[in-house]
């Protein structure tokens, strides 16, 4: 079998963080990990769709891999079905796994579908997860025989035509028949590969069965999703420390935590696991780092709190509170700056995602900030507050609104000058150093 | 003897601190010391007076309490005298001892006054208390046979008939005929008491003793009293760690602490006493605490320090600087938070008190502030600030006047937003990580 | 051999930083130092000459002093030229060493210059350093018997007549005979000195050699040159703790630091060396100080960082970061004010001196402070901004212009006061406890 794995989403609403697929977790990029699954489910012959935007750091990415080709899918407002047919391109093989680096499974679903998609006389197999309560997606329905008859799109509400959404898991076995359909359809981009889909079911007969997931399944969609996908992968972490890193005698590390390469943590830094430190990294005098990912050469300097938050390489943070926030590389921030995460109101945070407001679904959730940012110090950001690539935003600027890519934002102080005619001699500050030492 | 105990008072003067009654002092409210420390001298049978502000609470806190029954003072604006009334319907003793919640003295006073007022032939007894100084309060005058002949109110300084100040702890062997006395005067509110007491033993011919009195007084008027009386009670405690706190190896615990049931404290935390930690609370990574009564399910964060301040319950303090302040119950502050203590000319700080400002005669006082207030991150205050009970102060800002209660206060930054055509590389953070591991 | 030492520079290009030669450095001012060079190398009669700004203060540092007299000069106007004929009125010798306490050598040239000076038939040495690239200063030109026979000022890049630069270290045999050209010459003060040292070679036909010296020298002419020189004196630390120190158990003191008489080192502080404490300072709770020197009688409060810093006496931190900065005497900093010490785009600092944008060449420098000056909470200043003697600068300020002395500088926030309507319950703050002791 083979795989057509998709990876050419632009992924607009995870704005202002990049590419969903070289995003590092646990030292390696996302579609590393997807690639390291499948791998493992004994799919080795893999062909990646990529994009304009992302494609050349995919190769770069997976160069040393075996077996696994990159292809560009050229126009990307052909959506899923123009993925595929990139895809198409390349497979040789009958038997297709269709999946995307959008979402990501345990690797038990792809044992799991292979398995049954050797069942006779079948054409191929969806996964779907049975969710308990709506879930604004695509619902598979079945007819008498339990094969799959139509996947529905968002049915709304107590229209469900079965408890199992679509997920993209798919395989086929007879791959060159589906993709006719898919060739023939003449839905818009968004939904020809579902349209093609129940057409090949309807008009070619196919016959589908459903593949029953009841594991994990993280959609890498909203830019708060980093945070939830970090927390499957720190919760597979096992202790192991690098014996090349230096740790401080009275440093304390608890718990599940991977210290990578070159590591060095300094004195009185507390790490309580899960947490993952990459390579050459510095946990500087006083730090705390816990439930978080740290990327590679990142500095958590002197008395910084690292909670709940994803940083990817090359972030250097010095005396700052970083909780529930996702960090995109070559990030700093200067000492005394702070990220909200939490309402006044302690409400659900609510994200600006492509002109709407979209709530996170959580009460905890500090700032997004994309890459090559430097922010000042004792600066502050409001809960949810996304701050765009490339900006320089002020020393003790309060962002309370997103901040575009490539923009500088300053303050502007209204400062009242006038004489001081009071002197505070030598001699008052000795009189107190007195009274301190009296105590 | 049957005790008469006021606690009908308004204290508008402490606002926004909630009711002085109610304030836990070691895990305790005021009144339960007051009624603890009367008790302890075999005084076992008590009628509080309390007021429509406070007296559901107080029946509440002394629901347990046996021969101690809450009468409400209908009318406060009938002061002292009318707080003695309301008690006086449910008295049945002649001997009966007038003290109020206002004024906290040391146990001895109540022996010593019982004793005394066991006296062949006399009527009652006063405490009174030798001062130094002009205090603006009632001071008692002495005829020949060393008995009292008057009070006198803020007699002007030069003037004082004796170096004896009125304390509110007044014995009477014959509480019904000081009672009429009482009914009968034509006195304003606030004077009536005393002017009853006065014509009580003009005409009423009554033998007042003097109680000397040497020992500590501290009455609650303003904030910053509470801070006295809370190193009061400091001053008393004896180290004791409850079984059931969890402390990390390497946290110091120092000095006369009280550590209540399942308190955490964590890495590196420091507590150096006198300090007082309630029940439930947690003292956070890197926390210091000294000097400072913290109460039940506190959390005082990361990195924060908490100096010679008073914390009610269920406040929780993030990489705050918390010194010689006053915090009311259900506080929160954002990370970076800083209330001053010290004025830049090192005078004594000045607050606002019912429009006047006062002097608190101390050159560190930080913020008072009342129950149910949000503070945002990186915000400051100056010092002797006071912010009203369910505020919401916005993230750095600078508190530098009082804030009524119920407000919501944010601070409106003018923002220069322009183009950043700078990028500083990857390559360039790569360059200063190298830089730094060479040092 | 007698020396004549010049201190009566005014440096205003050090502003707001008060006189240099009254630096303290590792506990001894910087005249001090000089003189020790200078005696060590067995020069033991010395004529320092001071101005009216700093005699005084001079006179009181040196008053134990033997065989050390200070003398004034009384117009600064008439520079270097001034200073040597006000040191001229009280050497008796004929051999003469003329130098400045504006720079700074290893002791080692005083030795090589004296042994020089002694080659027969020769009228004076004067050392000269040979540089690399073109520097700003005079250089030495030279026969074809190695005698030099010019100093040319400023020769221009390419034009420099040699390798060698003029360092003031100058010796003279028949001192009188070049205090008469002194006092013969008709050049401005600039260059007074120099035109009658030419002068003195050409038509006095005096016969002056050349002292080779390689070694360290380090001019005081910029603010950021007293980072400069500290770092010289923190490279010749030695690890020495003072026995009346007292160190908590806990505390980290690592390398070459030196800790003065009674010094205490609270729990949990790090010291990393090279560093210096000087007498009776605090280094408080989770404080980290490193390369650092650090006066007598300071403060460095909890969980405050002094990096890469030259601290006077008496100046009190408090959660601060002091990053390459320069504090004068005197100076303290409310609770989490923070000096920026990197540019966003990482370029060189630079720096206002006398109405012109110096360039510091280095990209790391913090602020530069005079004494006396109170800096409020949660305040922060730009990379090498400069804060003059004598201010209050007010909390939540962010200083990106310099302050001149004596000024007051508040900022004046807008602030939106609003109705808050939404309150947030006990049992609100109970629930998270309850969700906080979950995890």
């Amino acid at each position: 079998m083979q795989v057509i794995l998709l990876a050419a989403g632009q992924s607009t609403r995870l704005d202002p963080i990049s590419d969903k697929n070289t995003l590092e977790f646990a030292g390696k990029t996302l579609i590393e990990h997807q690639i390291a699954a499948l791998k493992h489910a004994n799919m080795r012959d893999i062909a990646v769709v990529a994009g304009a935007h992302n494609i050349k750091k995919i190769e770069e990415i997976l160069a040393k891999q075996k077996n696994v080709v990159v292809m560009e899918q050229t126009d990307l407002k052909t959506g899923m079905a123009g993925g595929v047919l990139a895809g198409a391109k390349v497979v040789k093989h009958k038997n297709i796994l269709v999946m995307s680096t959008n979402d990501v499974f345990e690797e038990k679903l792809f044992e799991d579908i292979i398995q049954t998609s050797k069942t006779k006389d079948i054409d191929g197999v969806i996964a779907g997860k049975d969710v308990d309560s709506y879930f604004p997606g695509g619902y598979l329905k079945f007819g008498k025989d339990k094969l799959i008859t139509q996947i529905i799109e968002k049915p709304g509400e107590g229209k469900e035509p079965s408890k199992f959404v679509n997920l993209v898991c798919h395989v086929y076995n007879d791959f060159p028949a589906f993709v006719d359909f898919l060739k023939k359809s003449k839905a818009k981009a968004d939904g020809r590969y579902e349209d093609a889909l129940n057409i090949y079911i309807k008009k070619g007969k196919a016959k589908i069965m459903l593949q029953k997931y009841h594991g994990s399944w993280q959609a890498i969609k909203y830019p708060w999703d980093i945070l939830k996908l970090m927390n499957n992968f720190l919760n597979q972490l096992e202790r192991k420390i690098d014996k090349t890193a230096t740790i401080a005698k009275n440093a304390i590390v608890e718990g599940n935590v991977v210290i990578g390469p070159n590591v060095k943590v300094f004195d009185n830094a507390v790490i309580h696991g899960p947490a993952y430190i990459g390579e050459g990294s510095i946990i500087a005098t006083n730090a705390l780092v816990r439930s978080s990912m740290i990327g590679s050469r990142c500095v958590v300097g002197f008395s910084t709190e690292v909670g709940r938050s994803y940083l990817n390489n090359d972030v250097w943070c010095h005396s700052n509170y970083i909780g529930d926030s996702i960090i995109d590389e070559n990030v700093s921030f200067g000492s005394g700056t702070v990220l909200g995460n939490l309402r006044f109101d302690e409400e659900n945070v609510k994200v600006d995602i492509k002109g709407k407001r979209i709530d996170s679904r959580t009460n905890k959730l500090g700032a997004i900030i994309g890459k090559g940012t430097r922010i000042g110090i004792n600066a502050s950001t409001n809960p949810g507050v996304k701050i765009g690539q490339n900006c320089f935003i002020g020393g003790s600027m309060y962002v309370d609104k997103d901040i575009p890519d490539n923009k500088m934002a300053l303050v502007e102080q209204k400062v009242k000058l006038i004489p001081n005619k009071k002197t505070i001699s030598i001699e008052d500050r000795k009189e107190m150093m007195k009274k301190l030492n009296k105590k």
